[in-house]
């Protein structure tokens, strides 16, 4: 009997821990086209869930994304009940910036960097009080040339240094997507090239890209509680 | 006895109308520096306040600014509910857009076309949903210059027709400021000057701009009910 | 005797102005995109050739295209020399403008109206001082909408003022192409499209744009001594 | 006597060399607002004649300051002839590009990369012709912040490659400004300051920005023959 009965307790536990975990982390990610195409197949949120299942921990977490193309910090804000809090995420990764900076040069529509705080800080209230963690990243590249020729570096690099402080201001976890990438380019672009190391366009991920951006979002997001 | 009766009656009333209304119609006008400035003493609200007090229906209306220099259609929205809603106003006046064009130009921050539309409608849906009549304005002047010499003219007049639109699909009164400027301009700047008309720089308007916007505004705003 | 000289002197005359003209006037088109698919078949240039030739008088013109695209008016004087004085015209058309306006919103790159007109009047002293006569344009379009909603409407028409006021300071013909286009599109663009009408794309031309061009350039250029 | 005579001919040419010189060489420094200052009383021409002054150098040398406010590279082009050969140059100092890249976010009238390199090639070609060594510099700054976080810096540094390139093109001397401030800003700027340091306003030179300015320049051009 007492036999019979541990064996069925540790089916349980197995079918808890393998199968059909009861309460999986639900990840939201919310941002721009680069998570909009982080579903597709070769898409960042696809390859972390690959790697999330090659690690035997697939079932511990949902990654769901939130992304539409061209969205800069006050598109988020706009649709932040409807489209993320509706969700019910455990934890939330914010990683928006490069449109606010892009659109100043592409189409005189970016936002100003005191604004861009503003919202930001706006947005992590309303996601921290509807009881989600909030995971903020910096903004990745437009251009891949590693020693700051691309038009657009100087505006990357104060607002990623905006996003710092805005991590620290609101004890938030902070994904350094900007320095790894940067990193990156030093080691793995000894032509500085423009594109087509980690991007197809400057700005839009390739696979490697996607790969190395799930590597990086995931270094840090393994140690969220 | 009668005549005693008859007496207090007409005293109840004449106070009832003159000296304390009970409640007053709540205007709050919502926009940016032009609005923010629209309170100081000569403003187009207390210019409007001294046009109503001179009719003798000053009591009737309670006006109220709540503009903020630089604010664009999503600076409202993200306020609107600790600078408007909280305010209880009966009829909400929306009047931006000015930088929502201007700063493409100026600082590489405007508003695209499509964007502005979305954040314009919900915001007037909050408004709506909490109450508030809302009524609607095209954008003034940038450059007072009639023959549609002025760099921003062609997003103006187009952000204005966008504006009429708006107004059309969501019920909302429209106070026409554009086309009203235009023919201002056209009968009253003979030389095709830039500023000096209606405006101290082309933009924000002097005390003459202001009269002709408290103008303006109030024949829409006498018939809204 | 005589009159076998009388007839000899005829048939001279005669070969000399009907088959092969000694001297045709020979004009220079000098401009930008729009000027170098002028000589594409069905190219405004190609156009008015055989406008001419259809009229009887395709021998007494040598109509060629010197335009580059991405020109503004500081490309023409850097390349005025070689590309332009070295053909030797008679009369030289100039027609620029669009990019330097244009240049502003595509690429943060357009012409100070100032610097505009500096470099318009030193390039029409240079080609005047060698001995051609010039003639200069408005430019068309950038967007078809014929009601003042096209971005760069304002200052397409303010630079269009500068032109004219540069023919008249330095004694040139003005062939007002912005006028002619506006006035075609207000009756023949009933739904105020963007484009398809006149253009392709907003800015260069179709071939009914073309023929227009070619049309209104010649109404003026038929009259040049 | 013939001592005699070798003496006269030998104090002769002492005095023709200290105190007289027939030919001093001509430095002419082409360029924007910061070279227009550049001879006002603290400008980096009028401090570069008082560091020869006190070297006992200030008669081998003739310092002519050619700057305007505003000048790009297609500027110095259209006043090279009037501006610069007419003053017979010995060494032209080309100091431009600071308004090239700047405009593109101030105005919205920059100048496109390729664009400043043919200009710049041109210009050279003429002044070299004209039997003037061409000495050229990288720009200096637009923001003093030395971490790569001021807007333009992606384009300075860009523009600066372009210039170096340019430079070993057309066998010119350069004067590497662009990286003499930077390396001064990382080891003066400790709290990463916008402006103050060299610059009065993030671009113009304060009195040690001059002086900073002179002393790099000098090291270059003392040993140009």
């Amino acid at each position: 009997m007492k036999s019979k009965l541990i064996l069925s307790i540790a089916l349980l536990l197995a079918s808890l821990s393998s199968f059909s975990p009861a309460n999986p982390i639900k990840i939201v990610f919310f941002g721009d086209s680069i998570t909009q195409a982080g579903v597709s197949k070769t898409g960042y949120i696809t390859q972390m869930q690959g790697m999330l299942a090659a690690q035997g921990i697939g079932d511990k977490y949902e990654l769901i994304g939130a992304g539409i193309g061209g969205n800069k910090i006050y598109d988020l804000y706009l649709r932040h009940e409807d489209d993320l809090l509706a969700k019910k995420p455990n934890i939330t990764v914010i990683y928006i910036g490069i449109n606010d900076v892009w659109h100043k040069t592409s189409s005189r529509t970016g936002t100003d960097a005191d604004k861009f705080e503003r919202f930001y800080n706006a947005l992590i209230k309303k996601i921290q009080s509807a009881g989600s963690q909030v995971v903020i990243c910096t903004p990745t590249l437009i251009g891949e040339r590693f020693d700051s020729t691309n038009e657009n570096d100087g505006d990357l690099n104060r607002y990623s240094e905006i996003i710092r402080r805005i991590a620290k201001n609101n004890n938030c976890a902070l994904i350094d997507l900007r320095k790894a990438f940067l990193s990156f380019e030093q080691n793995n672009n000894p032509e500085n090239k423009e594109s087509g190391i980690l991007t197809s366009d400057r700005v839009h991920l390739n696979e490697a890209g996607n790969k190395f951006l799930a590597e990086t979002m995931w270094s840090v997001l393994k140690d969220i509680k």
